[in-house]
């Protein structure tokens, strides 16, 4: 971690692809572009589907290889449950039909050159530790964006379960017989604080059918259907962080992802279940950082885990 | 723990205290008397109430070490959050009034000897870790008595959390605004799944106060009543379990203390909580153990961690 070895770090969302060049922890270059991923794999046949993706991502790999020759590895995080031993993809809520694909072994045959997979929450979560100076009570990253994610770092090194699925926070179970999940239970996390959750609750509300970006313009407006699905995105996340917390006690807390955007209008109700579902002992002892929207954490952790 | 050195384990519980001596992994001797704490917290002030449980705590040990002089170290295991750097009970949901007292040293004051204190869910865990032969993919221990407790050892270490308070299970939240639980929150898997909580759940549906194990009496004999107690505490611990596995991720699972007496009255509504709530890929990959009641688990986990 201390070296200043070139890495190359992706990190792979439900509608975007972000490429970042580091050395050491410095970025010296990101790219990134549109490429829904979720949509390739609701239109296309799988296999067409995981083609497709294979191509479209290691493309934008060669270019950065070609104009970084000294990148001595490449690192990736994928949204799903990879074990990240044999990189096989085994399932991907919002990238449905990608079942059991090896992630890393097609990827690295087609680059030529190894390809370290990892959960896309656990590289964030490792980017965010080295980022926060590596403190030592361990650092819990909650990602929000086209689902909700979560890594935990402790000791130094992602916790990954024994299976490698550990911390799947965004399919703790927080309204039972609730929204139907991608992964096929009912009242995950994710179905009422992501993104498309949010996009959901509005259109519960109002019938309409709305960007979670654009559901944050009308809560600035006053719109009260708006305000409510964000209200209830940062209620429902409070209540997985706290069980969260309860579970694995670390210090830090950092949540990210494209929806914290919108954090203003989930404070409020966010800070009022953590206080309350907290075990009273944890309470006030936990620190919150919100990251920034343009965070590059995710990157740099799939870079700096691939060694 | 190779070894063969002589230690004393004590395994503190809402109604019992239980001693044994081991040698290494071997039981010597085993002592369990009726020292109803919750009772004592109940009837007397505070500080009497302290006063009271070290007397009786401290008689018992002194009882074992003049008949086993070789005793080389002392460990207990005590409910509550307990902060084993410092020995402080920080607060003990069903010892009400025992707040930040610190246990580990008065009890090495009043017995002029090193006590080491720990979390007696973190014992049971590390004495079913070490029964189990010390498995690499970790040992999650769920302790289901007056209270309900949780531990966890991965890579060969009690997982504690930064503030000494990783897996407080029993304070998992499974029924928002449910019913009051001791640490102050509603609804925790607690107030479900303990023995206290099947004689709440009893007595709400019959209008009869019985105990645990009374009540496990007449689920044998057709009670309605008494058999949907018992199932509704399994479906609880299945929920929490569930929540737990998907953050945590390890591959045994024990399930231990007096109601597991009861575990055939429990284990339909369980098994079938438990594959419904668990994600996908984690379902058939997780080994439940149950543990007998006479285990010595609490015991040995409290002797081995005492060095």
């Amino acid at each position: 971690m201390a070296d200043n070895l070139q890495r190359l770090g992706l990190d792979v969302g439900g509608t975007n692809l972000r490429l970042g060049v580091f050395e050491g922890l410095q970025l010296l270059e990101e790219t990134r572009f549109q490429a829904s991923y979720s949509e390739i794999c609701k239109q296309y046949p799988a296999e067409e589907a995981w083609q497709t993706i294979l191509q479209v991502t290691s493309e934008s790999i060669h270019n950065m290889l070609d104009r970084y020759p000294a990148i001595h590895a490449i690192g990736i995080g994928f949204p799903g449950f990879i074990d990240p031993e044999t990189g096989i993809l085994a399932q991907s809520p919002n990238l449905p039909g990608l079942l059991n694909v090896n992630l890393g072994a097609d990827l690295s045959r087609v680059l030529g050159r190894l390809v370290r997979v990892e959960n896309d929450a656990n590289t964030a979560a490792y980017g965010e530790f080295c980022q926060l100076g590596q403190p030592a009570g361990g650092v819990l990253y909650l990602g929000l964006g086209t689902g909700v994610g979560g890594g935990l770092v402790v000791d130094g090194k992602v916790w990954r379960g024994v299976h490698g699925y550990a911390l799947e926070a965004g399919h703790l179970i927080v309204e039972p017989g609730g929204r139907l999940c991608g992964c096929g239970n009912r009242g995950c996390v994710e179905q009422y604080a992501s993104a498309t959750a949010i996009s959901r609750s509005y259109s519960e509300a109002s019938g309409q059918r709305l960007s979670a970006y654009d559901i944050a313009q009308l809560a600035s407006q006053g719109d009260e259907h708006a305000r409510k699905a964000f209200a209830l995105a940062g209620d429902k996340l409070a209540q997985a962080l706290a069980t969260i917390l309860n579970i694995v006690d670390v210090e830090h807390v950092v949540l990210g992802g494209g929806v914290m955007a919108a954090w203003h209008w989930m404070q409020a109700a966010f800070e009022q279940r953590l206080q309350r579902d907290l075990i009273p002992v944890l309470r006030g002892r936990i620190l919150t950082h919100i990251s920034a929207t343009a965070d590059h954490a995710g990157m740099l952790g799939a870079a700096l885990l691939a060694r």
